[in-house]
């Protein structure tokens, strides 16, 4: 079948599925892990192929390992499918109700965007998830996964269709689009009258190659170029952990921290104790001359340096006059992903939150914090840097948009 | 200055426009308003001259109804600023507040999209429309019109630039593309670094470019091939006038009625009463062999005619088995923008609202009610039929979305 029938057979099923119950919805989700136990063995021996195929290409360990699929990580799979089983259901939700002078009664309902289409990297674990938010929020989906996973995605999908058919719903309601090649998602990416909406997941090119084609909505995320900015009123002592923590706690992922901001008046007194806490967890630090001046032993950094993204253990430092120079760097260098203040002064930190133009704004708290868990929402999807839709992380809620039911008694319009 | 630079230039205004105060915002609506009133006769000499041109080019008269600002068109503009200054500033309200396990303090606040990418046809008022809703919600925008109306659309901004300046905002709030050629709309369109949103205000072929072109996203309308079902349980007398004022009371526009859905238990009694009403008011029926069993009268309908949108004074009619037949009719054919069930079947309502796909979904009204100020919205920025961010009637808090503000006591993640 071609890739234009296929995501007409995801849309045929959506409509069905945005009428589902709640109790429906779980069951499936309940049949597709019993399914996923069942074929435990086919699914690791999928995934078995996958890394040999990798191995004999030359991967890299970091990227074998990402790709298997081990034990625990089909156990975590399982887990998950019963976490957003667990989660409320966003569809049918009345997010406004009111009367107006003509006497139509209007609602705003919660309502599936109808077929998402996801495309994404390596980690085939992401496909069972993607399969679960998309089912819980009544949406169908389309998949294409990468090439490197291609056996063990697809071992998932049919045991996810099977749980889908022994839950006496649509098989369809997920679509698995075999082929990897740039050609085939192109035209994936041209059924804007099958597919709703579509979201990238990986790297920047992956995600630059979809903006430019998708004739459908993208809901899309940036990296994540994360500032803190200790500001004069500070408690130096508190700052120091959580700046440590912004940093370290987990250097490889997009809401770690990336440059620190001083304010200008305690950088002296500020800076080389902070300087001393990082390089203690052997993070490599790099400043313009203003900053070596303080800190002698750091690396040079010039301007382009403050657009950088390491997600490693190195940070950039810079001094700032104040609170508006600040806000300044930040919406000039960053990505909109999340930034921070740390401060004693209110006034400052309302004009930060309400200045900084980022996703998520933090006070006097680690930038680590931006995530679907973190923020309570159960899972996640992604985190979105664009301001359509949904900013920061993507759960259920936002995998869902609100629809006009309007009520009246006989009535036109005079 | 380059189309790059001038949008860049937008980005860098719009940092201060989203935290203006109410204020602020309201005196800068009231300045514009004061400048064009000053520089009537120069936006009207301007307009002369559009006029000029269009009709030696030989548009025909309708065009040029539409391109001309009368006296009355710059009273409406001048009323429209009023209206937008009294509407609620949607910026800084706090959607959703709750403290989560970690102790983080996090707020969803409503903040502007940043700079809003318009591009429209032909009538100038929009300018203003457009400039007025734009910095009501705190955003920056950048305008591009249409050739026909160059003259008037640059006098216009130039105006509202000047009330700017004289209320103390940044003028680079409002940049105006002077050139509408195709390959310079296509470097608007590539400036998603500056451009957070674009919004296409015209017909299918200009929507279908910034579809194809944008790389930032796009909030964007397909037409209205819009559906009324006439289910058995309906009042049949109270349903023939809903019905013609859904068809008549303004057929050129989009939510006007296309398509009439008829259950075939009461199609023999009632197809006859509604036609005749519907030839009163000399509208020209189409329909298959099954309807022009009934009515012999009418023009033959294939089935590719139940695509088609006239905005005229034709109907399409279709005899459906039921409401599940008529929901499939309408997901299939329409374009997602209003239908409508006429009933006295709660049951059958509640079915229709939830399975049909459409942004706004009546229940015994006119499909002419999707509209911002008929919902309450006070003013629009013309209607969405996607699914991401909004659908239905772009208002004020449609060009705004939710930051997360979020507030530790120098916490970090454990």
């Amino acid at each position: 079948m071609s890739i234009k029938e296929l995501c007409a057979l995801a849309k045929e099923a959506s409509y069905k599925l945005s009428t589902l119950s709640t109790q429906q919805k779980n069951a499936a989700l309940a049949a597709i892990g019993a399914q996923i136990k069942l074929d435990k063995d086919v699914i690791m021996q999928a995934n078995a192929k996958d890394l040999a195929l990798a191995k004999k290409s030359g991967k890299p360990q970091a990227f074998l390992d990402r790709l298997a699929l081990t034990q625990l990580r089909i156990q975590g799979i399982l887990e998950g499918l019963e976490a957003v089983a667990a989660l409320a259901d966003p569809v049918g939700e009345i997010a406004e109700q009111y009367t107006v002078a003509s006497g139509l009664n209007i609602k705003k309902v919660r309502s599936p965007l109808g077929v998402i289409g996801i495309i994404y990297e390596a980690r085939p674990n992401v496909t069972i998830d993607a399969i679960a938010l998309t089912l819980k929020s009544g949406n169908a989906v389309v998949l294409r996964g990468s090439r490197d996973a291609a056996n063990s995605n697809y071992a998932l999908v049919q045991a996810a269709k099977k749980g889908l058919k022994s839950a006496e719903i649509n098989e369809n309601a997920v679509v698995f689009l075999a082929s990897p090649a740039r050609e085939d998602t192109k035209v994936m990416l041209e059924q804007a009258g099958s597919i709703d909406v579509v979201i990238p997941r990986g790297g920047e090119e992956l995600k630059n190659f979809v903006l430019k084609h998708a004739n459908m909505p993208v809901i899309a995320s940036a990296g994540g170029n994360c500032h803190l900015f200790v500001e004069a009123s500070a408690d130096l002592e508190k700052a120091i952990p959580v700046i440590v923590n912004a940093k370290v706690q987990r250097p490889s992922v997009c809401n770690a921290l990336e440059t620190l901001l001083v304010e200008q008046s305690i950088a002296d007194s500020f800076l080389p104790k902070a300087a001393q806490a990082l390089c203690k967890e052997k993070v490599i630090l790099k400043g313009n001359a203003q900053v070596a001046a303080i800190l002698s032993d750091i690396e040079p950094a010039d301007d382009a340096e403050y657009y950088k993204e390491y997600n490693d253990l190195i940070l950039k430092i810079k001094i700032v006059k104040d609170t508006t120079s600040a806000i300044a760097h930040i919406n000039k260098y960053g990505t909109g992903h999340s930034e921070a203040i740390l401060t004693q002064d209110s006034t400052k930190a309302e004009q930060f939150t309400s200045a900084v133009d980022s996703a998520a704004v933090f006070v006097n708290a680690s930038t680590r914090f931006t995530d679907g868990f973190e923020f309570g929402l159960g899972a996640e999807m992604g985190i979105s840097t664009q301001k359509l839709h949904v900013r920061g992380p993507i759960g259920l809620k936002e995998l869902t948009s609100l629809k006009y039911v309007v009520t009246g008694d006989w009535t036109a319009r005079s």
